[in-house]
């Protein structure tokens, strides 16, 4: 019952979210709301002699992952590979945190069922505090609305009905553990605002109105994604920040009509599982 | 923003379950577990002068697709396609209800969540009595474990971390209806303990195991199904009927390898969506 696993987990982008924090990592976590995306992290776990991880061939030290090997109790080599930018906003640490669980159990011949393996993912991504949110949402696939914080049975999710084309551009990394170590009053109530509305009226053009409006709130737009943001909306377009990196995503065509050199991908309709020998 | 939408529901085979009625619809249903399918129910929906509701070309009353477009105040053609055999356990009725909802919210600009659409497809199947818990399963997809029966916010999932075909063969029809207007009490008892089983070792293996033996205590075994399913086990395979319908479900080859001309799907990893314009 030992042998290679690999599983698939979407990429992920926030728009909007408010922080927090509770007794256990369990229950903390963000509300708000993102895209999943066909763009994702696909992550390949095999028994090994010793831990290592790398991401696109290169070893590195993914905290949430090490949580995973270490909760479940296994020595293991993952590789994870994604086309998607790293460090910018697309949830890549919760991509391999979450496809660690899934592989890892599946190549061990495991018996934790999918919430467990999601729990111990978000579990490490909070510890870490690489993330809040993304591990949830790359769990559910679709435009997720994270309702309740934290992973299952804590965290409840709903979704925004919608399909269809996503594109991004991207300007380079931001720390998401930076920000969250700063204050989040005036981005959590922003945040909250933001869901209120969004679960008013429910459709993907209202998820990033709303981004939209929730990034200018909490002040965290650079002005060089303040100015690309603008261009978009100004050629009809709808776009917003990712949260927490320095790029701008569109629905449709929104980039490219506005004269960007952008990269073209799909919301995901379905979450992280793991794929087929 | 009215126009034609499309969605794609998972078929879905419950092994077994538990029957639980409340107060409202949207808090009755099952507890159990099944496995979504790739092979499942397409459903178009269009504004129309006036409802119809056709299964493959042939116009047919689905009171769950009423249901449906009565609670979103919609008049609309629903054309469902589907190669999955009808009234044999595959969750068409319940496929066409979900989609619809999906599809509806779609076509005529509608802002409901995906929560909402769901909840209103499983209200649909208690009223009409023909499904309990087989939309709750075909929004989430993979290997669905019902923990809590009803729709969302009631309904509680999990999932066996799983992929692979799977293999049926189907005998006819059987009436839902018909088995929930009976007494339900040792099949209950018989599902509760399976789930709890299960839930202590969450594989698609102990899943079908689990299945098998809930058809021989809940006496849902006709012979015919039975002695396929013997003949499955005694091949080495894993096999087990699908509830409620005169069908065979195994794992991996486990029909063809006991010398079955089977059906092959896989387990669908995504749940519900509205399908790509």
């Amino acid at each position: 019952m030992t042998g290679e696993a690999a599983a698939f987990v979407p990429g992920h982008v926030t728009g909007f979210f408010s922080v927090h924090q509770a007794g256990t990592p369990a229950k903390t976590g963000s509300r708000g709301a993102g895209v999943t995306l066909t763009d994702g992290v696909t992550v390949r776990v095999a028994p090994a002699d010793e831990r290592t991880v790398t991401l696109n061939g290169t070893e590195t030290a993914v905290p949430a992952v090490e949580h995973v090997l270490e909760a479940l109790d296994v020595t293991a080599s993952v590789a994870a590979s994604t086309d998607l930018p790293v460090g910018a906003g697309f949830g890549v640490s919760g991509g391999m945190a979450l496809g660690a669980a899934l592989a890892a159990n599946g190549a061990f011949g495991g018996d934790r069922s999918e919430n467990e393996l999601v729990r111990l993912a978000h579990e490490g991504e909070v510890t870490a505090g690489t993330g809040l949110g993304d591990v949830v949402a790359q769990a559910r696939g679709g435009v997720p609305i994270r309702l309740d914080p934290g992973a299952p049975p804590h965290g409840q999710l709903d979704g925004v009905p919608a399909t269809g084309r996503i594109e991004y551009v991207s300007l380079g990394e931001l720390s998401t553990a930076d920000v969250l170590a700063g204050s989040t009053a005036r981005l959590s109530t922003a945040g909250v605002q933001a869901l209120d509305a969004l679960r008013e009226r429910p459709t993907i053009e209202e998820f990033v109105r709303r981004s939209r409006r929730f990034a200018q709130r909490a002040d965290l737009l650079t002005p060089e994604v303040e100015g690309i943001v603008t261009d978009v909306v100004e050629a009809g377009g709808e776009a917003s920040m990712a949260m927490l990196g320095h790029t701008v995503f569109a629905l449709g065509r929104g980039l490219s009509d506005a004269g960007y050199d952008a990269t073209a991908t799909r919301v995901h309709d379905a979450g992280a599982s793991l794929t087929e020998e």
